[in-house]
């Protein structure tokens, strides 16, 4: 499911960092908070995978590496960014609703409780 | 994490049947291919508890009970839309792009076995 990709966690937090340009694995992984080294190679290597990143090589001592977006990659800027400023605008609303909605369980379970 | 909303793998579809307006379960479950009650269930429950959906129960004999976007849920469909005409226009270089790079991996594979 090509969609699934889009929800994955990391990856809108990778892009977000690669829009700029290529970066190092280590400048990736500094810019997005709280993934592991394990879980980003696995990511970028599923986007590898799916041509949305591209992974070079420089022959240099020791060699170098870089991740840098695709042009296919580029046209998810777009869809990303909407779902991106969506989240933002109403993350609130949500999590009101969230609280809201245990609250209300909550209650109608002390109620048959009692 | 709000995002990971959009890409469960569920949510675009069951937001794709109740753009239109509110449905039965049976109705829902009927348009979205391949999704288990107990997941419908479950999926339901996520957007009503995230306040994307509403769930409304009519007192009639046996009481109907019928699943809706809500307002909030009805500003979802805009970024949903793109994530989704994004996916279908890309969808097959994806495919393929997984393609190269599973025979690829392989022949690499075949060349370190020799």
């Amino acid at each position: 499911m090509v969609l699934q990709r889009i929800g994955d966690k990391w990856t809108p937090l990778v892009f977000q960092v690669l829009k700029d340009g290529p970066q190092r694995f280590s400048a990736i992984r500094a810019a997005v908070q709280g993934v592991t080294p394990k879980v980003l190679t696995q990511t970028l290597r599923t986007l590898e995978r799916d041509g949305l990143v591209s992974r070079t090589i420089f022959a240099e001592v020791p060699p170098r590496v870089e991740y840098g977006l695709t042009p296919l990659g580029q046209t998810l800027l777009g869809p990303l960014d909407a779902v991106r400023a969506w989240a933002e605008e109403h993350a609130g609303k949500i999590l009101q609703s969230r609280q809201d909605y245990d609250d209300q369980a909550e209650a109608s379970t002390a109620v048959v409780s009692k």
